[in-house]
């Protein structure tokens, strides 16, 4: 097998192999990993996944990136990257976004949805497109916004980059003059006057998850990325009403809904995202509390789930400590409980117990190998 | 990124992908992994690094050799492969070796330098080199000197395998009536009568230590190895009166430049030669002596940088153990102090306690992207 990522494959600088140890994670890149999908061969960009997790059937070809609603100024300067965390008529603004058409790129068709709040997803579908282009979005407030470029040089970088481009400033046409951007002027709030694309990436090719590890699997998040990324894999999304993918959630019906998917399949994951909100945000209290609410949820589960014929394992995809307010490289705890688990002597789930703990220091893609050996679904390699 | 070697590197069977635990590690390629390069994809050849800590400007396409002056028999046995460990006159043997032509193979010329004592280096410039050849040195007295060989049947291999050959026959022509040899032999010292080669290689293409890590980094060390290995990686060798590279050394110097150094760059490495030496003469008394002398030199660091502001990492790049008075592929025991670190409840630093450390066990190229991600300076992989 070659370690080798497709030809089409941005390559960072800092890589060195394909098996680091290391590494400090994009939420995409780090649970891709979790379900045993080595980034560095099966990663193709954010936007694709976040599409797909928005509902819509990407192609092969198709470009698709993450977007804001924002506010810039009349010198294209940010003024807020999420308009106020607007809400309220979103879906109106985006069917004006979804009706523009991109003339300077012949063949180029665009497709916008939103998403949740202030956050949408847009695709380029056309022949010779690449994702090999730069953010638009400059992520940083008083900042310029950026012009789209082709990263490698190539035609179809090129071509996708002045998409992008013409897209952009067509937003902002079609939005600024937008009569609820005038009743929200109106009422002294931010107006979202333009989308700003960033995170190209196309469609991943996942072998299926059953395929790799003859497990039936169903997901419950709230959030568009793990929503993409198990479609992606073949898994079942499950429709988890108050599931919101944000600091508040409804804790209590993704548990129930995990219990009740555990029964037809063989495979759930359970996704939370607060913990890592609170992080971003530096919000020492709101991680401590959406800490304790993921604890009520997992008492939940432990509670319902026979322990004595099923496993339950609880890690996080990267750490995003309070005090940094990003992610980092840290390595983050994990639990597995079942039968025959070579229980450690330890009580306590923390850091510093798991780094004393019986499954040592492993990589993310090594979760779904022990997982799938655990429940005596590992294939032989020899004979 | 591609993992597969350089198609000039000679493949061992035992390889399985390049990202090996457990590995016997000449100091070369395991500085190189400490610095954050994969041996298996950058190593070309220890004789390069020597070359360039010895000051000369290797060339793409030069071949350097690490170099002993020896003392040889008339039948080329080696008697001593160290000549009594010549210093006195060693420049004035160096400049008769350097003046050497070599004309069997056409359009290639030598380039000799003498580095610490007895050892040197030569350098083959020219058309058409290959690092693809054996040794003259037999590493074993009272063996016969080896003919160097293209060990890939390559034409490359074989025009620098004769150059080499009819340099080490030329040594001994120019050595062995040398005034100086004369004057030794009546001494009753043993004559450096010829040059023995080994460890072949070409300059590696190391991206800098700053493109990689964003860190302007700086080196403190005794040993032509080291030096560069620190040039190479664009790295700044600080020149410190007293860094022997022996097991004599001056310790409070080698302690104030990295001192000093630290205070206008961002990482310093410094390297200590003389436990490895301890190791390698099976010299338990001088290992003991060693290792105290260094624990000095930490403190007198611990006592000068601000911890709670910086961070020091101490570690070994391979163990050499007195029993065995060679390396070993044993692990290395590493400590990290500084900000934020998730420290262990370990009072002692030893092997057997980093064995229940917090870092769990880690390669040699795990180091900088861990240290890179505590100095907040880690990129992000994915988004």
């Amino acid at each position: 097998m070659t370690t080798r990522p497709p030809s089409n494959t941005q390559i960072l600088p800092t890589w060195i192999g394909s098996q680091r140890l290391v590494v400090r994670p994009g939420s995409d890149v780090a649970s891709l990993a979790l379900l045993g999908y080595d980034p560095y061969r099966y990663y193709t960009g954010r936007g694709a996944l976040e599409a797909i997790g928005a509902g819509i059937e990407l192609r092969e070809g198709d470009v698709a990136f993450r977007c804001n609603l924002a506010t810039v100024d009349d010198d294209f300067r940010v003024v807020d990257r999420r308009a106020g965390r607007i809400r309220k008529g979103v879906n109106k603004l985006a069917k004006a976004v979804d009706a523009i058409k991109v003339e300077s790129v012949p063949g180029v068709k665009t497709i916008f949805k939103a998403t949740v709040d202030h956050r949408g997803v847009l695709v380029l579908r056309g022949e010779k497109l690449s994702r090999n282009v730069s953010d638009v979005d400059p992520r940083e407030e008083g900042l310029k916004i950026g012009i789209a470029r082709a990263t490698d040089g190539s035609e179809g970088g090129k071509r996708t980059a002045a998409a992008v481009n013409e897209f952009v400033k067509r937003s902002h046409e079609a939005l600024r003059e937008h009569p609820l951007n005038q009743e929200r002027a109106n009422d002294g709030e931010k107006v979202a006057n333009i989308v700003l694309t960033r995170g190209a990436g196309t469609l991943p090719a996942l072998p299926s998850f059953k395929s790799l590890y003859d497990l039936r699997g169903a997901c419950v998040t709230g959030t568009a990325l793990v929503k993409g990324l198990a479609t992606a894999a073949g898994m079942e999304v499950m429709d988890v009403k108050g599931a919101s993918g944000g600091l508040k959630t409804d804790y209590e019906a993704k548990a129930k809904a995990a219990i009740e998917g555990s029964k037809e399949r063989n495979f759930i994951l359970l996704h939370i995202k607060a913990p890592d909100i609170a992080g971003h945000d530096g919000d020492f209290k709101a991680k401590v509390r959406s800490l304790e609410e993921a604890d009520v949820l997992v008492g939940q589960i432990i509670d319902e789930i026979d322990i004595g014929l099923n496993y339950v394992a609880l890690t996080a995809d990267h750490a995003t400590p309070v005090g940094y307010a990003t992610h980092t490289a840290d390595p983050v705890p994990i639990v597995i409980g079942g039968p025959d688990v070579q229980a450690s002597r330890l009580s306590k789930f923390s850091e510093a117990n798991a780094m004393r703990g019986n499954l040592g220091r492993i990589r993310g893609v090594n979760l779904m190998p022990i997982i799938t050996d655990m429940v005596g679904r590992s294939r032989l390699y020899g004979s």
